[in-house]
């Protein structure tokens, strides 16, 4: 899932409201950054900078970026360099496997079968066959294809802000791309689980209640369930993580509606949420598919599909797949640097107790800013819903001040959510305690000075 | 467009009239090389191996690979790594990007403006902006949602032995992944532009009447035209040059209905049809979109979607496009590598050179030996069509029987075409004339050894 910046649907309509550049704003820049931003016209209009006035960035080392001028920020957003930017243990890998080899999977090599094991042994048992691709959306458009087949259906379930990728098939199922863009004529929507808005973090029935109805009305439609595609931290609905458990009858459901479960482990995946490897496993369910990407390989190209053998079979009865870059050994190469950096540093144990000290702290604040009406997370991702005072009502021109104020403060992060003004929390896993008193401070003071 | 090895439909029948590996031979391998293909499992029923015994390959240096044994082997098939496998100003700029930053494009970075201005350079004048991806798979399938959308048409023509990629939307416009797999119910076929059993590479109107009565056709199902997606060498329709210039009056038909034309420039991309940088170049036509990839950065991911912008604003108006890893500063430091290379060693007139000289020893070759039915090709991509001798009938026996038999000289192939009968010939574009020694060598007696 390589998720949108939020705002994409309002942009259509007014970039005012977001915090992405206005590219008729270009002559509020000046020197340098004013002829780069100008130059990205040959890229098109579908290309989008973060910021009123973008970042050139040039370096970034840990949880730790710079800009051309030198300057230092703290990286609260990207959570592709899961492990660092600029890891040496990525380049190492990278360096030495790309002065060897580098060819696809029509040859044997190591990597791919060392890394597929490895990879494997983190999954719940019954899922023991992985696929590799490029990118989320790449193991998003499989896995909803071997879904397909496998059950006969054609029907998938997704939540109302959902991404899940950019391909024709993923982006008709990604709602949050904006209301201008067709969706799949088969998929079905529920409502984003807005545990805050609901009032509680015990959700599961509430849901299953709505894909009972969405499975009533395909049905209605004559189109046969397939399944549903789901991020277990809902990460573009607003980073909701609910209730550890609450997916489970969810998923019983689905079993029973005879549909598959995709777990999309894009963004929650590899540690991310803390409590396990994987973001599904706080619920103790197990999906038949998951797909993953972003942290994978720390930036270099990776991706994967994982899933169960008998649902694959439907597939490759009928289909062959090729992915000419996908496997190749200099990205399972930086892959398993990845993965064993994670297990070498403890990076699970790390996250949990950092993440637990971060929203404890993000608690804190909310006290004395009433601007916070909810702080949500688990392990390393974190929602903070930025609200009218006093209520529920999100606030999201306060929201986009505050992500520039935050930036004015050398803390980088962005938004997301139905209305967009919750802020997305998920620094790079080696966030630290001199981060979090940097972060905390940072946050304190920009609310302070928006009188939040 | 990543291509598939030849023989995928006749592989759902039987596997043993093709070049790939069949898992139930297992028990005919030995050694570390069983256990690895053994291990292969893990990946599921997708995955195909070349050969009856699969290459273990470790290392690779210009046009030669090494396997684990040491033994070396001419690369005469992969045209990824178009400047050399491990060429070094691919793995420096790699480990120098690396060791400084790699995000993505919601920050502004110097190296996807550069490149890109590179990249239009080499382009003709209309075709003003480019995206970035990560696989043809992507380039293709959003090149094809751009036609729609500029159209308003979805039908879309392609060869019938047309390979453009891996997603949902494009598999279903690639009928050589077998006859197994449903195509998209908007698509036509137009039969493969055979010149060598049409007996002339003059085939201009033979097409445009072929695509007159798909557009017919389409219409007839109320399916406005969009356009065609087409590889200016039909390389997986058995590598087709045809005439310089027989594809001007196709295109011009194509612009007359209203079509748009995308050049799948995967394969022929980037001088590997010599005369010109780009494949369709060679007849004098202007793509609207050209879709590029594989030899784009060595090896390391990245894919490209070039288009006229009145093209691609009837898309950006409606739909946000973000690629988390596309366009990072590590790709593009490695295609930019690539492409300098390229201009800096004039690999485009040695093409030229080295590929005429090849095809004129093929031609020598094809004298003493009757089963080489046609030798064709352009720059460094030939096919060499093997038949039953006397005749024009396809021999794919005796073609795989030569595959392996060229492995045994130590020359690594493939093949392609309807009937899989074609040698498909694309070695890394810094081919020398001690390489065409070796491999005409390899050819000559791998033909003479098979009585052919």
């Amino acid at each position: 899932m390589d998720e949108m910046t939020k705002g994409a649907p309002q942009e259509n309509v007014g970039i005012l409201n977001s915090n992405s550049f206005d590219m008729s704003d270009l002559d509020t820049l000046d020197g340098e950054l004013r002829d780069l931003v100008a130059r990205r016209s040959v890229l098109g209009p579908c290309y989008r900078l973060f910021y009123q006035r973008p970042l050139h960035l040039v370096r970034g080392r840990g949880t730790r970026l710079f800009d051309a001028d030198g300057t230092e920020y703290l990286d609260m957003y990207n959570n592709i360099p899961s492990i660092g930017h600029s890891n040496p243990v990525v380049t190492d890998a990278v360096t030495r496997q790309l002065g060897l080899i580098n060819t696809h999977t029509r040859y044997v090599h190591e990597n791919i079968l060392d890394y597929a094991d490895e990879l494997v042994a983190t999954l719940p048992g019954p899922i023991d066959r992985v696929m590799f691709m490029l990118s989320g959306s790449e193991a998003n458009d499989l896995a909803v294809r071997c879904a397909q087949l496998y059950t006969g259906g054609e029907g998938i379930i997704v939540t109302a802000e959902a991404y899940h990728g950019n391909t024709a098939l993923v982006s008709g199922l990604s709602p949050s791309i904006g209301h201008n863009v067709a969706m799949s004529r088969t998929m079905r929507m529920i409502p984003t689980p807005d545990t805050y808005r609901l009032g509680t973090d015990e959700i599961g029935g509430w849901m299953c209640e709505r894909i009972a109805e969405q499975i009533a009305d395909m049905r209605r439609h004559g189109i046969e369930f397939a399944g549903v595609l789901f991020d277990s931290i809902f990460s573009s609905d607003g980073v909701i993580p609910g209730a550890s458990g609450f997916l489970k009858p969810v998923i019983d459901l689905v079993h029973a509606e005879g549909g598959v479960y995709i777990a999309d482990e894009v963004q929650p995946g590899f540690c991310r949420t803390g409590k396990a490897f994987w973001g599904f496993a706080r619920h103790g369910i197990e999906p038949d598919i998951v797909t993953m990407g972003k942290p994978m390989a720390n930036g270099i190209p990776c991706s994967a599909m994982a899933i169960r053998h008998e649902v694959l079979d439907a597939f490759a009865e009928r289909n062959p797949y090729f992915n000419t870059f996908a496997g190749n050994p200099v990205s399972m190469a930086a892959a398993q640097a990845v993965l064993r950096y994670m297990k070498g540093e403890h990076l699970l144990e790390h996250v949990d107790r950092i993440g637990d000290e971060l929203l404890a702290e993000m608690r804190r604040a909310a006290a004395d800013h009433p601007a916070i009406g909810d702080v949500r997370g688990t392990g390393l991702f974190a929602g903070v819903d930025i609200v009218v005072p006093g209520t529920t009502e999100p606030d999201r021109a306060l929201a986009v001040r505050l992500i520039e104020k935050l930036r004015e403060h050398r803390v980088l992060i962005s938004l997301c959510g139905p209305y967009g003004n919750v802020l997305k929390i998920r620094p790079p896993l080696v966030f630290d305690e001199d981060d979090l008193v940097f972060f905390i401070e940072a946050l304190d003071r920009s609310l302070a000075e928006l009188d939040a």
